[in-house]
């Protein structure tokens, strides 16, 4: 088997503590052979926890880093003192190439923001983008983005979420040419604004791009599994995605009060249980965790922060695919951009420097 | 019994026909004492289907319109030839003080068009907005506006539709001082667009208005119960709520398939039949059927094109309710508007001839 990448974890981050993000590398190192992990963060607690994951502390380096980012620190405050953080770090070897990706379960804001600062964007790329994969009632998920990271875009910005989604699902999901559709409040060419008309007409133009443009979808239609990529600004994005994860909250707690509001029905829920324990397998969000900054010199991938074990081998899954699939030069190269370099030292990912010169 | 305001029926508009809006319409006139009705649309054909319903017969009087707006016709068009489509001349109905509120099925947009048109928005409103109950865990529905009316807005819209929306929970919901709370991406401060953290401060200075400002609320909370009013433009208030309709039916859907896909969890469906039922009752959306357009010199709701005889005279009922309580002159007296006139002769809505002097 072939040499594989790094994989940067920030070991403090999440509200569930140190012990659950080991556990869940741990797990995510049963699923992919060969992996190896960077724990960043304060050494001396690392290694007293990776006493319970022998086989996990064969296959991993601990870096050290003093400091924690808080969850409600603003971004500007985490970005001061980024080098002593386990966050910062973190990303720091991405940066120079020791690790293909790093995985945080901390707060959004600052790891955009440090990502963004120490990786920089992909020439051609004004802005990077939250991208996730969510359940639909088709065979695949469908990646939706952007999830958060701008809250205000034009009509090029949008344009860019199509293609580096479109990276996504070719590289991550193996489509050869991934149906993408633009969110809006109508399926008709003069529905929506300004911004989104123009993304839509500039998509129809680019043929030449390795994407199908499938038009507009409204909210209702997001998890038909008639899509591959859905772009957004970060305000709908994250409306929507909050939306969805809320009302399936609201059924799932509907059923349960449903079930429980008579001997009869409790008796059935017992003998079905096996069929609720599906549904319940498919919405739950630590299956499809793992959300990733698209558009960086680097794969920062973010960890819901109240995931599980489990919700946090899914996301270390997913950025060690990313890595794997060397997600970066795809989207370099789908975006025209051959000249960017590849990585020397490290399979995985286009060294920063290189890619700036 | 004093004598009850009219309510104008679009009989012509929705997808389901005009057998289906009639038997609405006859079960809505049992569920409201005194009920009376204008059946707008072609005569004849009105005047047929209403042979199945000798009561509503008695409290209608039917009105002829020659012309339907289509389901997918540009309100441009519809608006050119209002005052002979079935859509237009319940507006009309309005307009003139003969009915309290128009209901209609049929095209939104064209609805929205000729409602502004031929109404007219309140003095002191910018924008009217469409607003309509949704299903929480809480004992109450929570009102949601702007759901489309405007793709874009400032913060005085923004402000505008939380002093409406309140008037609406005062007067429908019988809430003293509703709690309403602005639809953002986080709940912090700096969280979201210039727009709506103006309308926050705005919100926050306003202690004089009737309603109790809870902050910022996201997507995943919306359905908790925690707010009555939630406020927001109408691009993310369609996204935020058609995402949830999908998702309740993605979820439902699942849970079709996960109770179908053996013996066992069929048999244990059957005997949990009423907690599931109740369950589809809870989320059936002709339960929740109805949005109303706010800000303008009468009512004008909006049934949805696919609802059922139940949904119809949900939409219906939610029309008597506004009508009877003098929604419109509520929503004046909370802006501060005491001085437009009230209607004189029948009950329920200004004239707007007198609101416009």
């Amino acid at each position: 088997m072939t040499e594989q990448p790094w994989i940067a974890i920030d070991a403090m981050g999440g509200d569930e503590g140190l012990a659950v993000m080991l556990a869940g590398v741990a797990r995510a190192r049963r699923a992919f052979e060969g992996s190896r992990f960077l724990l960043v963060g304060d050494e001396a607690a690392i290694r007293e926890a990776l006493v319970a994951h022998p086989n996990l502390s064969q296959n991993a380096e601990v870096v050290h880093a003093p400091e924690v980012v808080g969850p409600s620190e603003k971004p500007s405050q985490a970005i001061r003192r980024a080098k002593r953080t386990s966050m910062g770090v973190a990303i720091d070897l991405v940066k120079q190439g020791r690790a293909a990706a790093a995985v945080s379960a901390g707060n959004t804001g600052a790891l955009m923001a440090m990502a963004k600062v120490a990786l920089r964007t992909l020439p051609g790329i004004d802005r990077p983008a939250l991208a996730a994969p969510l359940p639909t009632l088709g065979d695949n998920d469908v990646v939706m983005l952007d999830l958060g990271a701008n809250t205000e875009v034009d009509a090029r910005n949008l344009v860019q979420f199509a293609v580096m989604g479109a990276a996504y699902a070719r590289t991550i999901m193996d489509l050869e040419r991934p149906r993408v559709a633009l969110l809006n409040i109508g399926s008709e060419d003069q529905k929506g604004t300004d911004v989104i008309r123009d993304a839509a007409t500039q998509l129809k133009a680019a043929a030449h791009l390795p994407l199908a443009f499938t038009g507009f979808v409204e909210g209702d239609k997001l998890a038909r599994g008639n899509h591959d990529v859905i772009v957004c600004d970060g305000f709908a994005g994250n409306i929507a995605l909050k939306t969805a994860e809320g009302t399936a909250r609201f059924v799932a707690d509907l059923l349960k009060r449903a079930f429980t509001s008579s001997i009869r029905s409790k008796v059935g829920f017992l003998i079905s249980r096996p069929a609720t324990e599906l549904l319940k397998h498919h919405l739950d969000p630590n299956n499809h965790n793992g959300a990733v900054f698209l558009g960086l010199n680097g794969i920062v991938v973010k960890s819901h922060g109240s995931a599980n074990e489990r919700g946090v081998a899914t996301a270390i899954g997913n950025a060690t695919k990313m890595a794997r699939a060397d997600l970066t030069r795809r989207i370099a190269e789908d975006l025209g951009l051959e000249h960017v370099a590849r990585p020397a030292r490290r399979a995985g990912t286009p060294k920063p420097q290189d890619a700036a010169a």
